[in-house]
């Protein structure tokens, strides 16, 4: 492969995108070729300031747009410092969440009209979108409780209850709902995958598909 | 008067905009208006957070459409949170800088498409306009000496040299004929001041202008 290739893992909580990157980003490398793994909100020394604000329980009470700004705020230094010169050096960029995941959250999950998510990512990057999307979907509650089963290994049981954790199941349903309702609408972008199958299945059959993208 | 007025001052460094506004302010205060005075970006928690990432010397380097973002942002939290209420409960708003300033900066000044601008302001905040905009203009070299002495008597001179001081001349012609431009395109709404005349002239100016479309 000589020219770049820009992969996306989109899901709700608990889908296991960490992972299956990973693992992605492992057998990509064996066979040669040249990756970078980034996530969003984030990538730019610029991006990470973002994502604090957004993230940390004193970044402030964002109303759903200005989310959206500062997620596109974000997107535009990650795609201009990072992405477009990976992918102009002819490399695979695996990236954890991109534009279909603020228009899950803040459209489908917050309610904010879709059209002008849109109309703000066309105004400032050129609705510029990954070659191929891989939308790990799971049942709310199984990924839910994964998510929960996860941070409280890594953080202790009492801090587990962070920003998200704090948005009920109906929120959640939406979200996926949103990814679901995306991936209908982009057939040849985005592919649906089950991720409540075992890793490594689930690890061979992402594999499988991006292979066969690239050809 | 009964309901809200929304007014804007815009215009280059030093052009005075902090003590005409102080001085339209005490003047509207006299004959018994309620007043609130903001400025962008800021105004809230949140925007004041976005103030300091473009402002501060370690808030990184934002390419140009990145800013616009930013500010709309700050924008969208200003006009929720402070602006639209306070023109509700009947009161006069003035702010110091609005969406004028962002076109004049990121569009005239650093070259981003205006076109580009005017979209995210539409998707974004409706392009919420204000009700009147004084635009304070004064020739390039002598606002910038202005606006030199002023941070030398308030920092010391040694820190006078921020982010706007290492712009360069060209950069603030072309503001300027930014303004101008955008109130040629809008006279109902712009007025453009001599900012270069007596203070107490210019405050006479701003008050009789105010006052008139105040009715």
């Amino acid at each position: 492969m000589s020219s770049g290739f820009f992969i996306t893992f989109e899901g709700g909580e608990g889908a296991g995108k960490t992972t299956q990157i990973n693992r992605l980003s492992a057998a990509l490398k064996d066979t040669g070729c040249k990756i970078v793994t980034t996530r969003e909100p984030g990538g730019t020394k610029e991006a990470e300031f973002i994502r604090n604000l957004l993230v940390q329980r004193d970044g402030g009470q964002w109303n759903a747009m200005a989310e959206v700004l500062l997620l596109f705020a974000a997107r535009a230094m990650h795609i201009e410092k990072v992405i477009k010169p990976a992918l102009s050096d002819g490399k695979i960029v695996i990236c954890d969440r991109f534009t279909d995941s603020t228009v899950a959250y803040q459209g489908y999950g917050r309610g904010l009209d879709i059209e002008r998510i849109k109309d703000i990512e066309r105004a400032s990057v050129d609705a510029f979108k990954p070659d191929l999307t891989l939308i790990l979907d799971i049942d709310v509650k199984e990924g839910l409780a994964r998510s929960h089963k996860r941070l409280a290994g890594e953080k202790g049981f009492e801090k587990t209850e962070d920003r998200f954790e704090r948005m009920d199941i109906s929120f959640h349903e939406k979200l996926r709902a949103g990814f679901l309702d995306i991936a209908k609408h982009e057939p040849e972008r985005c592919r649906v995958i089950d991720a409540a199958q075992n890793i490594d299945l689930l690890a061979q059959e992402i594999k499988k598909i991006v292979f066969e993208k690239l050809g």
